[in-house]
């Protein structure tokens, strides 16, 4: 299933997208797509739905993040081995976890605004990970069974507050509006593996980042079994699982966002994302 | 206001604590003390109660951390001029920022169980401040307003997790259990100064840290503010504002928590957590 959640900021409504490209209102089925709505067992019951029998939603409203209330968004630095060579950076013996702040989560095609001064913004296609279940200490081997589907994630980061202050990525990570998810929660049903999926980056029309997951130096399964070793994952939490080579920062002259720049990201079979910068 | 959760964990219910020290239940008043009910006008709305008027609880219930539904919870690092010396760090020329999985935050009196095979699990005591209103790059003279009240919390953190693996403090900050919150939220205007607090952490007894926040680095006021440049604050995130001196990590010999230890530790007018290490 593509799920999604349509409406303004806010006031997202839960959908999903039938296979006719019709957009059906799930609004008399769960509350939001969050929390336990993600459950195995909440997702087979909205599967065995007929999306015909769905009220149709007309017009061509706004997508917001395809899930609400998230609690947690991880992010994963330097996991693919060509983005960490670009980075000047030793490939890391253990994933770099970090943190972005849950305000910074967006709908996949609204505006960017610059942080006021902002001189380094920078794009980061990612494949994210949505947490389906409660999720502790679980093996490698059970990990991918607690995942409740995928999305793409532009996982946007200013250089400077990054990199250049003192201590953490957080304040780099965490501006309003870093985080555009969706369009689609794709359910993990029909990603029947997340290690082969081409993803992109497009500034202004031209090719930035074309990578693929297959070079991920630590696969998804091993991310969530290795962050449940450390935090307990709930769901509705997001993994946003590093990026590949081909960020602004790594380009030589280096490129960072300026207003009425036009960024677009995907990930192959999880749709794109497109978002114009502003001041 | 003393303002209260109550109840076994995720069934907590709302309460405050009256002048006679007698537990007083919330829920005819507001859902949680979460989001909208620690506004400025919520809280003016409780204020104005009879505390005599609410049912009294009975019984010595446990006490959940006394703000639900937390989005963030940001850590300040090396914000005491004495814990940077102690740690042999230059005091950082602006504050250091992590986050804190919003998972770690438990009850003020809750268990702590050592994340297994831990060595190096450390307390740190610290003044939290609860966020009250949305704020986004608020002023520091206007910073305090959007203080809803201050909290207790132990920074629990594994400083092998913290800083010994590959990069970024969250995964030595983010076990279950790391947070320990409480035992009440103080409203601000029970606050008048919240430079002048004495806090203070006794393991078996021991006095370990004995500080005041009159040697915080950046004050609260700069802190909020500083922050909020980041990211947007929302009603219910919790900052927890950095640790004096006396760490386990910062003692000659160090000193980590074992199985059986009894960490307590206490803010000025804010009250006093006890936990019990376990295995």
């Amino acid at each position: 299933m593509k799920l999604v959640r349509y409406g303004p900021p806010g006031g997202e409504k839960p959908g999903l997208l039938a296979a006719d490209d019709s957009l059906r209102d799930l609004s008399g089925e769960i509350e939001d797509l969050s929390g336990l709505a993600l459950s195995p067992a909440e997702l087979a019951r909205l599967h065995a739905l007929d999306p015909s029998s769905l009220p149709r939603v007309s017009g061509d409203p706004r997508f917001g993040p395809p899930v609400g209330s998230v609690g947690k968004c991880i992010g994963v630095g330097l996991n693919y081995a060509d983005h960490a060579a670009e980075a000047g950076m030793a490939a890391p013996d253990e994933p770099i976890l970090f943190m972005k702040a849950n305000t910074a989560l967006c709908g996949p095609n609204d505006d960017l605004t610059l942080p006021p001064g902002s001189q380094k913004t920078d794009w980061e296609v990612e494949l994210a990970v949505v947490i389906g279940t409660l999720t502790r200490r679980v093996s490698e081997a059970k990990a991918l069974d607690c995942v409740a589907g995928y999305a793409v994630m532009n996982d946007l980061s200013e250089r400077s507050y990054q990199l250049e202050g003192t201590g953490q990525w957080l304040k780099g990570k965490s501006c309003d509006g870093f985080a555009p998810l969706g369009p689609w929660l794709v359910t993990a049903d029909e990603v029947p593996d997340p290690q082969r999926l081409r993803l992109w980056t497009k500034v202004n029309d031209e090719i930035m980042q074309d990578g693929s997951t297959a070079t991920m130096i630590f696969p998804v399964g091993f991310l969530v079994s290795y962050i449940s070793r450390f935090m307990t994952l709930m769901p509705g939490d997001v993994i946003a699982t590093g990026t590949p080579p081909g960020v602004g920062m790594g380009r030589k002259p280096q490129v960072f966002l300026k207003k009425a720049d036009v960024v677009e990201v995907g990930v192959e079979g999880l749709g794109a994302q497109r978002q114009q910068v502003i001041a």
